[in-house]
């Protein structure tokens, strides 16, 4: 069995608002210069398949069918076996 | 100047419905056993500070007084020199 974890991250081409907004609101707390703040996604699960390849083989079929818009967002899968 | 990611996710003990909405759609995929699916946030961000020790002072800052909800979320920070 696998533990996946996937980070999700919109393409560094596409504007992030979510971010934007985010670094605006850091501005105010005064702890120095932070910025080109991204918000993207963070998903866990576990993979119960025996062999690493198998177990990034699903991930990555999860990531590009349901997790990730192939157009906007990249994905970045880490496997650690459990 | 750093390059710091952040992972922020539910605890352990709260339930997780998004996950677990993610769970049942990985379900009618056939793409093998997936399960204890959890959805977190990634946040990723320049920190412009010199040393490693301050940038990560700032980076903690940032996620306890504004990203992370300190009663129900964990967070987990990594620095890149960049």
């Amino acid at each position: 069995m696998f533990h996946a974890k996937v980070r999700i991250t919109l393409r560094k081409s596409i504007l992030d608002p979510q971010g934007k907004a985010v670094e605006h609101a850091i501005g105010t707390l005064n702890v120095g210069t932070i910025h080109d703040v991204r918000v993207g996604k963070f998903i866990e699960m576990k993979v119960d398949v025996q062999d690493e390849a198998g177990a990034r083989a699903a991930t990555e079929e999860v990531c590009k069918k349901l997790l990730a818009n192939p157009v906007m967002e990249d994905y970045y899968i880490e496997l650690e076996k459990a």
